[in-house]
């Protein structure tokens, strides 16, 4: 049943790329239900993440303000990411307000289901940061991991572990693809959704399934049902599971008074296979990158009793805007003590209405790019360094445009590279300087940074540290399982990022 | 009102890219009348031109046969493009069956409407092959013109010419991409479609503007309607024909007795500025080339009578199917004194069905690639030569993949690139040869090139001989518009082709 505030759904999947949906022309088309989540509501074209990493594009998401701000990022560098793996000492401050704790604060009630990745140590666990239930795992599910270097990472249940991932319970057979994680995640949503009905509670669900990164996995029901491979039979199941929530909401009477928002945390990664690997569609480069292929997302919000059905909406939108649009379907002040960087996009959702405002392409500690209506100004160039592409890795698969997939960090701030996406979305053609259009980009270009720059307090950098004795080696409730695991000695050090 | 027998449209367009339509992830998605059209009726994911240049895709469309067999190659070089410039001696030749004839022999009256590039001289033209009606140019709007080294390219009205085109009575004008020719061809479009209908005539259709072939062009109605520059308002500009032709139908009564096919007759140029390219989505460069951005295109059947509406169809398609499709639709046989590569497709456009097929990307004389099921194995590999990419020329702009995009012919035959389109469709992770699936699609693919090249009878080639003297120096009905030009001496030689 219906509650007297609108319920707030976040779906954000894990390395999936804008090119993956069906109706954003993925050639197999096997993405049937989120297509049809599209056509009855509302399809973002121009939508970013805050970063092309999994931990800082989470974390603006749930504070409405970039990684600069929140402190996800490192100093330790000029312009290279960081995110949180095992080793990482720091987390969300607990001076960053997230949407879960206003929403809280409001009388909400609200699950975390899938990855969290703002910080595995317990002070910085969802259920310190506002969430009434979690079900899943602080960490990325990529190894090694082999109990002794490494602790396989837990599945929490709330407050306690329930088993630890990878290898033992909770079970992915490496180079099988196989596991029922997904399955679990829709059991669990479908089962806080009719419960938060039958109690008639105003809920949030953030619903943060994994099965699209690295290593990608699908249980058997949709093993061998793409033509893309596990990838595909991972985007499948993903899709079965949306279709499911978004018939759960109707069945049960909350589709008008439920926002759905649909969305993934960072480009496809175009490192690894092509069994493993999702698609960025017409754009350049991926995951790591501040191109367009690391930070454009496929986007849906849904909702008939919020959103103008079957749109398509061109406005340049951001995942910290969600931030903001739900605390104003909520009715909750927007926090007036600090910058936030989401802008309330309900005006867009219940119609025509759409407003300019730039985005900053941050790339650690970097402005890297900002793109402003059309255009898009690349302030500094770089995809990886040549050591680690003379290695073998990638983050431009195929792709190279001279001058700017370069293995340099290149300062262009005094002649940007700019694009403009409408006629060039693959930022193929770099704008020639003689233009009297590229002339005036980069002079409204300029204002815009320099008025950024102004309000600008960078957070305390929570990437610096790493210590391998903080890693999940005794989550809480581990003794209750027999899975504690030995911790060694600290060993505080400046974490190390590649990239 | 209708006809006894079932309308036949062919709506090909000009260097249009597969992912220019908003369904197929165009990220402005300003194709609104043929998304509409494709969730109306089929849109296929997986249809190709018979080759990724005008001329010869458009004979293998309208005979149902490879270039190869009809003819549309040169045997000049190994492996090089051609295609009817000005100067060219060759046209389609007499002996080949074009669907414009079968139809006229069974009853229908038909029309193109825009650009032939089946050959120029008196002997190639629409009139003498099967069509009643022709507005249009025989060639290329593709300069340079100045009426002394090259005559302006005439525009026919039936079997006369009605003005020059480019510079003179159909004017484009250059760098400001205006012409007034694609309102034209609408209206001629509506007009004998309303006239057949009022007749009650079978007829037949072909739709081929060419606005959005460089240099690009679009009346003052759309002049910057698109964010994507002078090319998407092109797009535009024929998404709105469309739209009026379909809607033409449906009031007219027609839908249910006509079928549409819509497609492109090769993939986006690559070469150029951002202001006239179209776009290939996620495949590997463009127009020019045997990697799906050359070939891939973007393709809707509609027509309640015949299609099953709002399907997506994997069938793997070629435009040659649409001459048997066609004649199937009439009631016609196919010829059965030749190889016709064309498939029937209405078991597919009435519902489920889809069979097995390969398709064969010729370059030129020579066999490049072959896709069979969801596996594509290249045998050559080319994109152009060191030296036209020296001079800045190139086919996979921004795109570079070892050992794949080649600058010399490479030989693969004995180890074919093969690539897995499900989940590779951007042709980026060539199969590691130690696979079994490797070895089994090589053996295979050997298999079925084998049984190809034993029922391969190449025709005679109509691209190796160019004459200055032949160009459209005095075309038919010249002398009424005080319109010939003096013709030079026949210098009869070899063509010239460098890619
Ligand atoms: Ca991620
Ligand atoms: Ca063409």
């Amino acid at each position: 049943a219906k509650s007297a505030k609108p319920n707030i759904i976040f779906m954000l999947m894990d390395d999936m790329g804008w090119g993956d949906l069906g109706i954003n022309g993925e050639p197999s088309m096997e993405t049937t239900n989120l297509d049809q989540m599209a056509k009855e509501g509302m399809l973002f074209t121009d939508f970013y993440s805050a970063n092309p990493l999994c931990s800082p594009s989470r974390a603006a998401m749930l504070t409405g303000r970039l990684p600069i701000r929140n402190g996800f990022y490192t100093s330790n560098y000029h312009g290279h990411n960081g995110y949180t793996p095992q080793n990482i000492v720091g987390g969300i401050p607990d001076n960053e307000l997230l949407i879960s704790e206003l929403l809280q604060n409001a009388g909400y009630t609200n699950k975390l289901i899938g990855k969290w990745h703002l910080g595995h140590q317990q002070q910085y666990l969802p259920l310190k940061h506002g969430f009434h239930e979690w079900f899943g795992s602080p960490n990325c599910h990529f190894g090694p991991y082999d109990d002794k270097t490494t602790p396989n990472i837990p599945v929490y249940n709330n407050t306690e572990m329930a088993g630890r991932w990878y290898y033992e319970e909770f079970t992915i057979e490496e180079h099988k693809y196989f596991s029922n994680m997904t399955q679990y995640y829709i059991e669990e949503a479908l089962e806080f959704i009719e419960r938060m009905s039958s109690e008639e509670k105003p809920f949030f669900l953030y619903w943060a399934p994994d099965a699209t990164h690295s290593p990608v996995y699908s249980s058997a029901m949709f093993k061998g049902a793409s033509r893309r491979g596990p990838y595909g039979d991972a985007v499948m199941e993903l899709d079965y599971g949306v279709g499911k929530i978004i018939n759960l909401l109707k069945s049960l009477g909350l589709d008008q008074n439920t926002l759905v928002f649909f969305s993934s945390d960072n480009g496809a990664a175009m490192i690894g296979s092509a069994f493993e690997n999702g698609s960025n569609g017409p754009f350049l480069c991926g995951k790591q990158t501040t191109f367009e292929g690391g930070i454009r997302e496929p986007t849906i919000a849904w909702g008939p009793g919020f959103v103008k059905p079957g749109q398509v909406s061109q406005q340049v939108g951001s995942l910290m805007d969600w931030f903001t649009t739900a605390l104003h379907l909520a009715n909750i002040p927007v926090p007036d003590d600090r910058f936030i960087d989401g802008m309330n996009l309900l005006p867009v959702l219940s119609g025509d209405n759409s407003f300019d405002r730039p985005i900053f392409h941050y790339r650690g500690n970097t402005l890297f790019a900002v793109r402003y209506g059309m255009h898009k100004a690349h302030y500094w160039t770089w995809t990886n360094s040549w050591e680690e592409y003379n290695k073998g890795i990638t983050f431009c698969r195929g792709e190279y445009i001279a001058n700017v997939t370069t293995h340099e960090q290149v300062n262009r701030t005094l002649d940007p590279v700019v694009f403009q996406l409408g006629r060039d979305p693959g930022e193929k053609y770099s704008m020639k300087s003689s233009l009297s259009e590229y002339k005036e980009v980069v002079a409204n270009m300029k204002t815009i940074v320099n008025k950024h720059l102004e309000t600008l307090k960078p957070g305390t950098p929570q990437f610096d540290w790493c210590d391998d004795a903080v890693m999940n080696w005794a989550p809480n409730g581990c003794e209750k399982l027999n899975k504690c695991l030995p911790k060694p000695k600290s060993n505080l050090q400046k974490c190390v990022w590649p990239h």
